[in-house]
């Protein structure tokens, strides 16, 4: 029998329909039973009356217990009342499998019991509605970039460098006895693809074998790294704008009943609309520093660091959408960065950040193009002259300016869907402590 | 100056543009010069004429080697002649940088050669045609998935067990000496989102650790993997042919221009279309007996066995397209195969074998739903129970009839694309002996 999924009955009012799925939750008074069925693409109620059906059907329904498997066969009927706005008055039905005793009730549990049953806890409501998000998000993402002209190319995993630093690296064992890393960011090979294709991404899993535990940080996650030829930091912030006002609009446009399902706050999203305000370091340090002065702020910042989770959100308060931070001191930087031709202390970097708390989404910035100034940077950052020959080539055979930005999909998603915890944005997450399922 | 992309020009002609891109070629003679100008989306012939313009723009574009990076402004002429059917009438150039001794020359080089220089050979017109065929593939791939309701659910890249067999696995150190593999598949994790969300995939890089040099290998390779609840080996099957015959159709629709750089038989490509020959694995073993007997095959097959890649081609030859062969013997397919109800020896498994000796493009079937003998089946393997425990709850919790595949993105580039080697159809390869650049 043809199945007729829940997101499609409106196209079916009136008609008999096969509903293939679970039982997500079970009423029933006397003559009477309203199983809720979810297929994974919505949540039913359907109406069995105990005349309607054969002895052995009832006897067999009011036993069974949540995610048993079930298929119904009954009329689809408008009702305004009913969750979703259909009802299914069911004539036939079929138990493919009884469950009892399925580990996640309705009751509370904690996460180290949710997370250790990952494999289970994404049928919950919460959960679906956060990966639909995601999806939609990286959907989105794709759509813009495919749509303003570049190419995808993806960047290998395992990788013979570093691109930032050593010391957070996963090292795998690769043939032979010689050793390969996860990657931690395309950025260098996105250079080397935009100089061959104009505008180029990468979208794929990274690693960050970090030690820290926050709710904003996964040991594997998804990010998007565009990079375009001939382009300078404001192209960078030209295109992050208009980068996450699109996907913010997309997520409201086709996610507006998941959004429901988290109670987010949607004048946040819409909110997410170009231009952004654009803030130079120095400012955003003028600002840190009245902050400390009013007592909003705890310690002094110091010019020439970096900006802690504390100083992000206060700056980020100050505006009633994302703010891009640019221009930062090149020694906090990558090695790879262009610097101001006015004031070289400062790298041509900018980082966006998210508001309501939810930190740096994007980091990017112009590349430098000169063969002699990187040769001098690596050899300053310590790092291994000869792993890095291929990308000096991209110096020495039409070095021109150019940019790009990386935007991890989970940080991303965390912001969209206004939680608190990046591991709920992920199907499996891992962690420190988090390998399995 | 607002940059004009070379495949823009039709909208441009008769009208000054700013071109920036490198030096693809130059030829000249006497009072005229024509580089051809390349920016990523295209290559384009402009015309310098010496007297429009500046003495020192005339001798410095004289002196350029390939690759150069060089800004030009010009009006664009329509002309049938010229390759693209535009041309650029110079007035104004600046070089940006000059460039002398790019290695990959229009002479032959090696193939170590330009893999060594893979992130300048992408620059070449073949390798940046097939990666635009790449590109398209993928987006065919999800706009096909994504339109027919699948939800996206990413499968997690490190994994603390492996999914078929041990010996290929690469380990990565994870934290406080915990051992985690890379994935080879994202099958058993999809099993648990299409329970999730009816129908779910992931597509993402999988790795193979194995000491193979063949033309289809690589050790790092993207898969799409679709699973579909309450679904049989037949919807499978019709799912494959529709998937593969909508990318078929979309390459031939947009990269028309890059299967011609290709020279690839276009009728091959047209000949993918649905309905697929489907051939029982007893059928197939028949056509390879009969080979044998008329001298066109030097083994005799066993029944039982799994086909090499002789086999599968010389099976493929005898369709004008993709062949769908299925219900493989049980042992030896994986453990979580369902089994044919009729004949339990068979595994309710197909692989599909794409024709001009392409061999299995995607390989998918039906899965077990028992719990009892997926148990004895994780036993029979010598898998480690434990770490199979959150699988085997998917058969305790709601367990339905389901089915899916698997495809190889690299293998379907290459067919697509009509060449020789995996090694070509992704930006960065990872092989055997190659992890760089």
């Amino acid at each position: 029998m043809q199945q007729t999924y829940i997101n499609q009955l409106a196209n079916h009012v009136d008609q008999e329909v096969t509903i293939k799925g679970w039982l997500y939750n079970l009423r029933s008074s006397g003559k009477l039973m309203f199983p809720q069925l979810r297929d994974g693409t919505g949540v039913v109620q359907c109406v069995v009356l105990k005349k309607s059906v054969a002895p052995e059907t009832w006897e067999a329904l009011q036993k069974l217990g949540q995610e048993s498997a079930v298929i119904v066969r009954g009329a689809v009927r408008a009702d305004e009342r009913a969750p979703g706005g259909f009802e299914v008055d069911v004539t036939q039905a079929e138990v493919v499998q009884a469950v009892d005793g399925y580990p996640i009730t309705p009751k509370e549990h904690g996460t180290e019991f949710l997370m250790d049953h990952r494999h289970l806890w994404l049928r919950s409501r919460r959960q679906h509605a956060i990966l639909k998000v995601r999806h939609t998000i990286v959907r989105a993402v794709r759509d813009f970039l495919d749509t303003e002209g570049f190419t995808l190319c993806d960047a290998p995993i395992l990788t013979p460098a570093a691109c930032e630093g050593t010391t957070t690296l996963f090292e795998v064992d690769y043939f032979d006895d010689e050793k390969a890393y996860l990657t931690q960011s395309g950025q260098l090979y996105n250079e080397a693809t935009a100089a061959a294709f104009g505008k180029a991404y990468c979208f794929g899993p990274t690693f960050r074998a970090e030690r820290s535990k926050t709710r904003r940080h996964l040991t594997e996650f998804w990010m998007v790294e565009p990079e375009m030829a001939y382009a300078t930091l404001d192209d960078v912030m030209d295109l992050s704008e208009r980068f996450l006002s699109s996907i913010a609009a997309r997520v409201l446009a086709e996610r507006g009943e998941e959004l429901k399902i988290l109670e987010r706050d949607l004048t946040k999203l819409e909110q997410i609309i170009t231009p952004f305000p654009r803030l130079h370091y120095d400012e955003a340090v003028r600002l840190l520093h009245e902050g400390q002065e009013r007592g909003e702020l705890e310690t002094k910042f110091e010019w020439g660091g970096d900006f802690g989770a504390p100083d992000e959100a206060y700056i980020s308060k100050k505006f009633d959408r994302p703010v891009m931070v640019h221009r930062y001191p090149a020694a906090i930087k990558a090695f790879y960065m262009a610097r101001d031709r006015e004031r070289p202390e400062l790298a041509l970097g900018v980082d966006v950040l998210a508001p309501e708390g939810y930190g740096e989404v994007i980091g990017g910035g112009e590349r430098a193009t000169s063969l002699e100034y990187l040769e001098q940077q690596i050899d300053e950052h310590h790092l291994p002259r000869e792993a890095f020959e291929w990308y000096l080539d991209l110096r020495r055979y039409g070095s021109v300016p150019h940019a790009g930005f990386g935007m991890g999909i989970e940080r991303c998603t965390a912001w969209m869907c206004g939680i608190e915890h990046v591991r709920e944005t992920i199907p499996f997450p891992r962690m420190l402590y988090r390998l399995r399922p």
